[in-house]
């Protein structure tokens, strides 16, 4: 089953992007075109699939999960965008293509990623619920986008890069605990990756209006799946091809980033994803709904190889 | 009265966006530190006077109108910094300071602009009011911040710049008619700076609850003021000084920027200017509450030297 649900919302969150996208033939065409490019480009769309999959079991119509599919991807994407800039990781590809900047030039890039968040705001502001669930959502979207998610986890990861390793962040702050370390790149994590993650399974949540119990359920199981995305994430960047990735293998170790292979080692962050694995499963177990789908969303981000 | 009140609501907005912005002695650091230089900079604070203005006028109270205020003025703010960058306008001083990029750096100043624009969605939808009303508003923010607004009219003016006078766009399409090429240059300040002015209005509308035909009313006002906003900006470039604007003057020519005052001449800029200054007056007086913040509001944007 999951499979075919997986495509078919694949494919209803691609009609819907394309739909929400402003029309490239119009002006600003340059704009337009990046924008465009920056989306749909082939991504996993794991975080409209936890939308779908969290929404559905709490027995809401696809119908009314579909902007809130989309204003997680649009966020996803600007993100990508915005983070493959020169000034940030200075990417020239992404999924197999030129990067935005690439592909146009960097002020295109910038702008097409504040309009990408913008646009992300308006399609929940406009989906065809009611107002509170709307607020609701917003709310939760542009904490996880914010300083409390997404941003302020790059601004951790900016700060961190090149000062791991030997002189490794905690111990410029006097630490030289390693689980101290571990710590902290868990928590740049929970937010850089994580939070965004978190709110795809919250929007699924609000949008169904699911019970508090069964929220705290799926907040455990969004929390293990975001940490287990980001250690399978640096285990590919290790040992993966960028021909499978369809971006740049190796680049982690280039940048003296961190990552959970450099400050664990192979071996344990394998187990530490497994043990994630279990976490997902066990807190999926605790709800009376059908989870087929969440528990198959679970080992797509355990097993992916790219 | 005015001046009064308008250095009431600027203080009550310094202290309301000195609360809304994160902690800079928390981490990530440096992140907070470059949005407060965006934000807390001694800027005019045009767009929340019109919020305090048009709410007041239709006797919202001022609590009410705090978050749509600091909503209004984060948005401004983070297109200023991104609008400042190397490969926008690469621009050193800014109300005469260091830009955040020079400031800081170029990956900061991309990612503090980025949260900040998080920052202005996440106030409106955690306001004190109701979910419809804070629902509407963030409609018209996400609307007045992207495509159909702010970025669309940087994607314009990026598109023109250097593509003016004597080739001017218009006539790359085949137009030689001056008016036409007014009308883009309409089209492009009407995105770029007026739909957040008219968004700025319409959110102080729709906090006090105003009916239809004072919404109509304050559209025209709002339209015209942001045309004689651009207007006087323009001249301002031509005639200013580098000391009392805070900014850097004469650049618009140095970039070949469109201009009213190179496509109209200075008279007839200062003609326009006039003729909006009626517009606004003429739809102030069809409304039946008070209107003298509006009108003192409007002569602030005619007559403004920086």
């Amino acid at each position: 089953m999951p499979d075919a649900a997986f495509a078919a919302w694949r494919a209803r969150v691609e009609v819907a992007l394309d739909l929400a996208l402003p029309d490239p033939a119009t002006s600003p065409e340059r704009l337009y075109a990046a924008m465009r490019h920056g989306v749909l480009n082939g991504g996993k769309r794991m975080r409209p699939l936890l939308v779908f999959a969290t929404g559905t079991a709490f027995d809401a119509d696809e119908a009314a999960l579909d902007d809130a599919a989309v204003a997680v991807e649009l966020i996803h994407c600007y993100s990508l965008v915005h983070d493959d800039l020169p000034a940030m990781d200075d990417d020239v590809l992404r999924r197999g293509q030129p990067t935005v900047h690439v592909a146009f030039d960097e002020a295109t890039a910038i702008l097409a990623g504040d309009a990408l968040q913008a646009l992300a705001f308006q399609a929940l502001a406009d989906a065809p619920l009611a107002a509170d669930r709307r607020v609701g959502m917003l709310a939760e979207l542009a904490r996880a986008a914010g300083v409390a998610g997404m941003c302020g986890g790059q601004a951790l990861d900016i700060d961190a890069t090149g000062k791991w390793g030997q002189s490794g962040l905690s111990q410029e702050k006097g630490h030289s605990d390693p689980t101290f370390l571990l710590a902290d790149l868990e928590r740049l994590h929970a937010l850089k990756t994580g939070a965004l993650l978190r709110a795809s399974v919250r929007l699924g949540v609000i949008a169904a209006g699911a019970d508090a119990a069964s929220r705290d359920a799926l907040d455990r199981y969004a929390d293990a799946l975001g940490l287990a995305f980001q250690i399978r994430d640096d285990l590919l960047d290790v040992e993966g091809d960028a021909a499978t990735l369809g971006k740049t293998a190796g680049k982690d170790a280039a940048q003296d980033k961190a990552t959970f292979p450099a400050l664990l080692g192979i071996d344990a962050s394998r187990a530490r994803l497994a043990s994630l694995a279990d976490t997902m499963q066990q807190a999926l177990s605790t709800l009376d709904v059908d989870t087929t789908a969440l528990a198959a969303l679970a080992r797509l981000v355990v097993e992916r190889d790219r």
